[in-house]
């Protein structure tokens, strides 16, 4: 195949000369707010993923898609790379700064353009958080479904860029699953529309590559949503387990019984305690593991489900199956769960989330491999996830002041994802690549695969512009990295297996 | 932005040495069945789409994977075309040969390698068709949910190919929501896997890419499909009509009610009189429409869903609405929908099938324009369709042994395909671009767009040897055909719109 990409995104980018683009961004778009002062760069060093520190050239701060579409113009022609950022809330350094780039924040382009309750669609701004959809459209009775832990903040751009899940995502899919359409600028500052007002768009579907995609392919300046229906009824079970295997294994059983829950989500014993002891939840603390399980629709199909998915679980092991009694207990059991990372954060200095994907039968497996590696390397690991999808959330617990910690906690990550890969799974579900999993996606891709999404960036942007040195590693990276390649699963050389 | 497709797709293709290749197919690829006499070609000289015929140069039928990859690694060293056939049931042309091609049917790779009940999947090869998956499925409970009229012959490959919907699309999404993993060969014959057995992939979504681009970026090996627990119940409300647009309206009702049917079709009384006569489905032939609403799910949900809907009909102005008695006169009433196509071949001597999508809301502003053009042109026009998502599949009826017919078929085609994309819909649902509808391709993309979509070709294909010519128009083709771009609904220039 031959080699489009460009070389240049793993070596030094070139010097820009800030006072020049800095005068004359301000002669061309007088109106924009620029940022170039150490002081007024320091808060956008980083995003969610506070491991990862640069400070950025220029930051820009646009109020309108012209700002938007004459900075890009004058960035193509300077051959000035830009970074673009939503509310900067992901955790896989994708919004991470260039020294030698412009950080192009989208927040302010945050309107909420129009609700279509008849078509069930809402048309808003890159900067709109996913939350405030849902509230805007909450009087039609309507929401969007992705919901990733960070709606309160997270914008729905950045949820395009990264595809976002959420709690959600099993049953109404993830973010690419509910667009309808999406404005965009490329490189260069030209327009394109992808996706159509219909539900299907002739040529090839640009708006699922351009989804995920982690603005490395242009910058969306709109997005149509789709909304749904708010269900009737909402009810949630929470069983508890004496294992993390058979908890594990129930997932799949209710799966297998034709039951596709609202939401279905794991606990580790070291997540439940430490959830109980911040948000008061009602978790039973003693369980090695618990499952929540919603259940959403009209009342007498989710009453059916309910004692079908009680049945499911009992058969399963369950050692107490409890369902919410009242909205107010289903809710404290969501608080217990959405908050998880934070209750984490208060047992140990600091943690490392990992993001795999495995297929949902592996799960007993993986959750034993994990528990395996823990004791291995000496560090703590609470598993807090998304089970129904089989996406993973391994935290791993750590000191950063003590020596040798962080390397042993980037260590055991590496080998959680390898073996999330070796099982059929992948490296990332709904975090993204970034740039903390760009070495792993050496593994997860052959060299043919990864030269080809460099050409499909190529065709987007020639000139490696938009957020270069993310999301798809060089040939070059790869090797120097040790092409580490387990592809799908199969591992060519077993040897290679130690990482 | 950079223009990167091959000029050469419209015009005459380079002459290849007939013999030279037979030679080398014989010699490095024994075992496959090659065929290169005028009469063993005339089988293949169209797909579904009879108005378009070419002889092809020769046609391979491969048995084996192995086989294929041999194949594609000459034709790339030789700069011979390919096109991919499945059981070619394409309606667009897609599958038309090339005169200065080879056409490789896939229908010998026709094995059901895996079901797999636990994770509800099937992996098969790109020949086996689509029933048979359902079929393969069936005694675990679970099925295939796209299911094209053509289901009982098309391929599955051939489903990727087009993105390929089907009643039960409403509800249960298109072709591409279906799948977990495609395995491919570029043109080249590079092996690639798109997609992952886990729930997402990271990287671009190369997997969404590739459905729906007609045989242009690669050919498929393998695909594993998503199977779905069969219904426990599904029940089919008819609803009756006094006019098209009352019926149109109803749609929408249904779906702002919150209700999400199994399938959703409508029928004007041309088509109702049509299918009534040749399958005696029980259906009133004095209505000017009928939908078909089918609900399923468990027994519970799917009584409550029947009354709700039954309401909104009613409220609708819905003449009769009936409730098929048993699972007979519901098959029945399928029967009718399903041999719809087949029916009014018995009523005309030719028909055109369009295939345009629209937003849902517009349904009965275009229903009246297309009977405004079936007067104005002197045509009968049978509307036959998945109402529920917009998708619209008028039958232009004609003769083509009456002079000026034909050319009045298309032109009144065309027409109603500018009036599906003005509304802000598109000149295709399910049926594919292919040859049929690559003009019009000119009207819904400008060429930025058109521009990009060349640039992911090559990305693929850097030398455009598979399926060249289809699906997406060059600038030179759509300036030709009078660069009549009326860009999602807005028409830059008002004139061009009495094509």
């Amino acid at each position: 195949m031959s080699i489009l990409y460009d070389e240049r995104v793993d070596g030094p980018l070139p010097r820009v000369d800030k006072p020049a683009l800095l005068a004359e961004l301000h002669a061309q778009i007088p109106d924009m707010e620029v940022l170039h002062n150490q002081e007024d760069l320091n808060p956008y060093e980083c995003d969610g993923l506070s491991a990862y520190r640069t400070t950025p050239l220029l930051v820009v701060l646009p109020e309108c898609l012209q700002q938007v579409q004459r900075l890009l113009q004058i960035c193509h022609q300077r051959g000035v790379p830009v970074v673009a950022r939503g509310a900067g809330t992901g955790l896989s350094g994708g919004a991470l700064p260039l020294e030698q780039g412009v950080l192009l924040v989208l927040a302010r382009l945050n309107k909420i353009l129009d609700i279509d309750p008849g078509r069930r669609s809402a048309r808003v701004q890159p900067g709109v958080r996913n939350l405030a959809i849902s509230q805007a459209a909450a009087p039609y009775g309507l929401y969007y479904a992705p919901d990733p832990s960070s709606q309160i903040a997270c914008s729905i751009g950045g949820n395009v860029a990264e595809n976002a899940g959420g709690v959600h995502c099993l049953k109404y899919g993830l973010t690419v699953h509910n667009l309808f359409k999406l404005e965009v600028l490329t490189a260069s500052g030209e327009h394109l529309t992808l996706g159509s007002d219909a539900l299907d768009a002739p040529g090839f579907d640009l708006l699922a590559l351009f989804t995920g995609s982690e603005g490395m392919l242009g910058i969306v300046t709109e997005v149509t949503v789709k909304l749904l229906p708010k269900p009737q009824v909402a009810k949630v079970l929470l069983a508890s387990f004496d294992s993390v295997e058979k908890a594990g294994r129930a997932v799949g059983d209710i799966i297998a019984a034709g039951i596709i829950p609202g939401g279905l989500e794991m606990m580790d014993n070291l997540a439940i305690r430490a959830a109980e002891d911040f948000i008061h939840a009602g978790y039973p603390v003693e369980a090695e593991a618990i499952l929540l399980c919603e259940l959403d629709g009209v009342e007498a199909d989710v009453q059916d489900e309910c004692e079908r998915v009680r049945a499911v679980l009992q058969q399963a092991g369950a050692s107490q199956v409890r369902l919410a009694r009242d909205e107010a207990e289903r809710v404290k059991f969501w608080a217990g769960r959405k908050n998880a990372f934070p209750a984490v954060g208060r047992i140990s200095p600091d943690y490392y989330c990992m993001d795999g994907t495995i297929p949902r039968r592996e799960l007993p497996g993986v959750l034993k491999g994990i528990a395996e590696l823990s004791a291995e390397y000496g560090l703590r690991v609470a598993n807090v996830f998304h089970a129904g999808d089989g996406n993973m959330h391994p935290l791993i617990l750590f000191d950063a002041n003590q020596p040798g910690e962080l390397g042993r906690a980037e260590a055991i990550g590496g080998r959680i994802l390898e073996l999330c890969v070796k099982v059929g799974g992948s490296i990332t579900g709904e975090h993204g690549v970034g740039l903390e999993k760009i070495n792993q996606m050496c593994s997860q891709f052959n060299s043919d695969e990864l030269t080809l999404f460099h050409a499909v960036k190529a065709a987007f942007d020639p000139h490696c512009l938009l957020n270069p040195g993310k999301n798809i590693p060089t040939l070059h990276r790869c090797a120097e990295f040790g092409a580490m390649h387990v592809h799908h699963g199969r591992l060519p050389f077993p040897e290679l297996e130690r990482f």
